[in-house]
């Protein structure tokens, strides 16, 4: 090894995280342009750097450290097991829990303005937080920064990408001007809009399998500002829900006592909607009509909902993830999912740690390529992302909708009851997909949406009732959750 | 009425078939460009015209009556009760019924080179057709071609459409130059590559779901000739199969006493595969071990395994189907499909039929306009060609794997054994597909896939037995049916 490469490498291993046992010697020379430094390709930056390798990390936006954020969208987000496993690996998830307000449930709110707490589960220590996106962003780029081998370029978007020599070509936005990087892989994290991803799907060398599916809704966001005395005016520990079977409002809290409110409203078809909500007059009547007791709490309302844009909701799934060896797709840019399992960011940060244990596993293998690596990446993990693309958009039902639904609520009530009384024996779908980072999202899916068929059908056919003991309940339950694997079974099994 | 249009009125009503009992004086002035002159665009262009519209029909290959069609591609074609309707409705059913060879079920060939026979269905008036897609086609043109208020024009590829104003421009592939033509709408029946569905994909205005996913499989033409005796080397009657689990061979007869032969198989990582077979000896050991029976049947094998283009099999689904109430997508343009359920023929004619039920319903209303008209169609059409896409994903498991399953073909005997002793009583979902066009595809879906859950989990559960009386086991399979619905449907009514 040639001391300079010593050099570097002591430097390297000086700076990395103590939460790391072992570095990484593998391919340490390689250069790596990662595309997109938004939350997915800051983690995966760091990582990467952790592991030794060249990393040019570039982004289309200003430095968000410097330069003010776009306001009226995505402001915070929910932090959970999944995404913390991906912060612990690069050993920043101390950090980040400082920036973290602790959800323990939904706080529903009917139309009189009653509301009751649907907790996330019935464990202590199960909960999901609110994070801030800058703040968590400018986070991972200060540690990115830190690393020797990490560079990072401001300004630069990507407009076209040579898949079969790992360049790209980027406009400079100060300058004007054009300029190309090349490394000896690029990984795309260039989020829901990747220019990275359509040059594979523009790319007709190869067959590309792409969706992009659109729900009938939109969203925008409104303030929640903080109590004049400072503290926050409703409760801090809970994502706030305010259901309505087409529509729904929730509510997540910042550090600074504000919460921000996202609103989910059909573009058309339906008495309010964004077609319709044209003047102020209409949108105060559709809020004092349908969230009565939010109206109170957003003195900007009106203003904000003219002036914050409406966001569209998409899932964009595709495949093959990567192309020639020499390109892979990471976090939204390869799924990008609807927020409405909290689990965007969380599966984007297990992207990172699913891709650090293939880089682990080929790490001894004398000929492993870059192409392998990217082959089996994409392998283990896009059954996952699927799961948890098509568990958000049932999500988005559940919230604006089920969680109102006596039925539904009684399978809430029982499944809360179970976690309380058996931690050990009973993980809800919830639980399964939030809270057990052990358990793949498909997996999580599959056991997930069997136990609630078999649950919801015991109770609608009052199979489950009220004097049984609580136990003699759950068996009922996994009995009957067997029943519906082993009879989707049959058929897969073919 | 001014005398004109009086004189043009009765020349159409002199032209068009005698099946029709009734002609459409609504927006008979009225101009419709339809783009892509295929079955569907055919067939459309026909019916289009015989309601009484202005119809301009132009396809951008040469007209296939008077110049040879491409080699090697989908030769003939499955056309049963969906389509059949189409054509009636067009008064050209008897005409197409003189083109097709009766397939009463499937043939299946093991490696042995035994044979069965799988009966499609345990009615004696339930077969599928095998026809020839070019004589199909020839004859739509030549019923089009009669009407005087259709033009046909060829050679004319569409570049771009304006969507707002229903007006595309096409390359003149005889001139070179180029050629706008305008509608008061357009109806886009370009195929499964559509440039009328690439243009909504690239209009930013709206947001437009959409996905192309792609089988791992792709295929190949390979031709039976006719026996020396100028009969047909093996039974006429049947859709003959060759499943092997990863591929598998099919062969439809044709009416000169050939068959054409598909090959199934992978592009790549398996044993035998496209990326593999590169060499006259690979393709003919392959061959020899999976279809020794078959081999002999086709004296070209290598030079047309070799001069013979690989085709993808993809599914394309999208939404809306239409924009600004001028421009319309149907036919594979909206909704291609793999080719295993037989049904994508048929799904095409079928949306003529559909949309001709909206323009009846619509005929009456003073008000209605081509929005109106547009949205409805999407609305009523669209679940159903949902349905039959992921049909034919699930035919293509079925026929390569399932149909040599003991499990599946006990479940087949029952159905044919239902069908044969209670034809009033039993319909297997292959038959409610495909057989029972007055129901849905989403409706034949919804209750194929709950009876097959149903059978397949009685027989692998024992709790049909070889004993029991034949009506007794209905009534098991029908009881079983209404629970699997039922367990669903407590998920999907929350």
């Amino acid at each position: 090894m040639p001391s300079s490469a010593v050099e570097r490498f002591i430097l390297i291993k000086m700076q990395v995280s103590t939460a790391l046992d072992h570095i990484y010697l593998l391919n340490k020379n390689q250069n790596i342009l990662i595309i997109g430094a938004g939350l997915c390709g800051s983690l995966l930056a760091l990582r990467m750097a952790q592991r030794g390798y060249a990393v040019k990390l570039v982004e289309k936006r200003p430095d968000l450290r410097k330069e003010e954020q776009d306001a009226g969208r995505s402001i915070n987000l929910a932090l959970s097991d999944r995404g913390l496993k991906g912060l612990r690996l690069a050993g920043v998830e101390e950090k980040a829990l400082q920036l973290c307000i602790p959800m323990l449930g939904r706080m529903i709110h009917d139309k009189e303005g009653n509301t009751f707490l649907s907790k996330y589960s019935g464990r202590e220590n199960e909960y999901i937080n609110s994070i801030s996106r800058p703040g968590l962003n400018m986070l991972l780029l200060d540690e990115a920064e830190k690393m020797p081998n990490v560079e990072l370029v401001f300004n630069k978007g990507c407009k076209s990408v040579d898949l079969q020599k790992a360049s790209a070509t980027f406009k400079d936005y100060v300058s004007g001007g054009e300029v190309s990087y090349e490394g000896d892989v690029i990984l795309g994290t260039d989020g829901a809009g990747s220019v990275v991803r359509k040059s594979m799907f523009n790319h007709k060398k190869f067959l590309f399998s792409f969706s992009q599916e659109w729900l009938t809704h939109g969203y925008k966001e409104i303030t929640i500002p903080k109590a004049e005395d400072g503290g926050y005016r409703t409760e801090k520990g809970a994502l706030h829900i305010w259901p309505r079977g087409e529509d729904m409002l929730i509510a997540l809290p910042n550090l600074d006592g504000s919460f921000t409110v996202t609103l989910f409203l059909p573009y058309s078809n339906s008495d309010y909607c964004f077609d319709t909500l044209t003047t102020p007059k209409m949108v105060m009547e559709y809020f004092k009509k349908e969230y009565p007791d939010a109206v109170s709490l957003m003195p900007n309302l009106v203003e904000e909902f003219f002036n914050n844009p409406t966001g569209p909701l998409g899932t964009i799934k595709c495949s093959p993830w990567s192309a020639y060896g020499k390109t892979l797709l990471m976090g939204d840019a390869a799924h990008a999912i609807v927020p409405f399992y909290g689990q965007g960011m969380n599966a984007s940060f297990e992207d990172v740690v699913v891709f650090d244990e293939v880089l682990d596993r080929f790490s001894s293998e004398e000929n492993s390529s870059w192409e392998t690596i990217f082959q089996e990446y994409g392998k283990t993990r896009k059954k996952d992302t699927d799961a948890i693309a098509d568990l958000a958009v049932d999500n988005f039902h559940e919230m604006k909708e089920h969680t109102a639904s006596p039925l539904f609520q009684q399978k809430r009530k029982l499944e809360t009851a179970f976690e309380a009384e058996f931690p050990q024996e009973y993980f809800s779908k919830y639980s399964l997909v939030t809270f057990n980072e052990d358990i793949t999202y498909s997996e999580a899916l599959k056991k997930g949406r069997a136990q609630d068929k078999a649950i919801l059908n015991l109770i609608a056919d009052g199979k489950i009732t009220e004097s049984m003991d609580l136990s003699k309940k759950l068996d009922i339950v996994k009995r009957e959750t067997i029943e519906v694997l082993h009879d989707d079974d049959v058929i897969s099994n073919l």
